[in-house]
């Protein structure tokens, strides 16, 4: 986490989140602050809550696990207030995304270029997904993968890692990290082979390798290019 | 600055990095300890001062902006360990990119998938970088420019503008934020069409909307997909 935004939790009066999130950072909330938590789905809602009590005059905050701005509720809460013409300053802190703060536990996969894909098909048609990945992959982006796979959607992760083996060999270098600065982190750096085989869930970011990510020591490295 | 970056730079015997990014966080350097500043350029050289210095038993703090392991010293510091064949624990601490603090500047511009591509030819061949704007932009993400243009190198951004063009419409939402999170740091939302006559230099962080992206104030933002 970053200073500020522990500064902006700790002073807020009214803290917005999705429950898991809220979960995280509930030893930093001021006492006597208000917390609305709640369910995956219901973020159109919790935007509409923190723009409510704003309008009273409250200092509130929303969170997001990561970066607010990378699949977060940054986007949704200035749209809404757009569409209810809400006229208050609204200050969008930036975070640690999944991708770098999983980057750092698997090494240094992102030292090139790299596309950032979420494989969640709720809110972004498989079509699209499917033209990005095979993008990414044919011009040797590292990819991250964001949302890979949960309990009833098992699919899209299939579908990628083939896409993925028509461009990338199957040794190369893939990183796996679940629960990334929580509770029982795992990362686990393999091959693109073995995807299929790892224990992959929504708290899971995958790092596809590119050409020339290769793997020193226990970690994985795509070389910025300098002359050793 | 995530609070576990600034605890290890105070606790840092020695630390090393790139003169600039040294004197961001003077401030907070253990009285005493060892400062290698250096030249752009000399990253092979602080590596291995870096690691010279770890093997004498000091703790080292190597220096990055932004995130070490996106474009930063990451890679490059356990690939040389890895060279020389030198056993000492490395951890790499993440922090936030200039592509998520910039988007934080701007609105909520990396709210779907999203390729962040450096337009310097140094280390990189200017024919893969032409290859992954086409790519990028063919397949709509959201592109981050990082490295845009320097004083004795104007010409990537002017290709890059032109393949860009190609794929996305003239008035397509860009932000241009130059110095994030430093003094005098400037933030300017506006289109594609106009991206050659606005001031970009080394410093500064270029992000292109997809297709959705689009104005909301002065802000710009690329919807999720939520039904509003």
């Amino acid at each position: 986490m970053t200073v500020e935004a522990k500064l902006a939790i700790e002073s807020a009066e009214v803290v917005v989140g999705y429950k898991t999130y809220v979960k995280l950072v509930e030893s930093i909330i001021k006492p006597g602050a208000e917390v609305f938590s709640g369910m995956m789905g219901k973020e159109v809602e919790r935007a509409k809550v923190a723009l409510t009590k704003a309008l009273e005059g409250k200092c509130v905050a929303v969170i997001s696990s990561g970066d607010p701005g990378v699949y977060g509720m940054a986007g949704l809460v200035l749209e809404v207030a757009d569409l209810k013409d809400v006229k208050i300053p609204i200050q969008v802190i930036p975070g640690v995304t999944a991708a770098t703060a999983a980057a750092a536990r698997l090494g240094a996969p992102l030292v090139n270029d790299f596309a950032v894909i979420s494989l969640s098909d709720l809110l972004t048609s498989w079509s699209l997904i499917e033209k990005r990945l095979h993008a990414a992959a044919e011009a040797n982006f590292v990819i991250v993968l964001y949302n890979p796979q949960s309990e009833g959607r098992k699919e899209p992760l299939m579908k990628a890692y083939e896409i993925l083996l028509k461009y990338r060999k199957p040794e190369t270098p893939v990183g796996i990290v679940r629960q990334v600065g929580r509770k029982g982190e795992q990362a686990t750096v393999t091959t693109l082979n073995e995807l299929l085989n790892c224990e992959v869930d929504m708290a899971t970011t995958v790092i596809v390798g590119n050409s020339t990510t290769h793997v020193v020591g226990k970690l994985m490295v795509t070389p910025r290019g300098y002359d050793l």
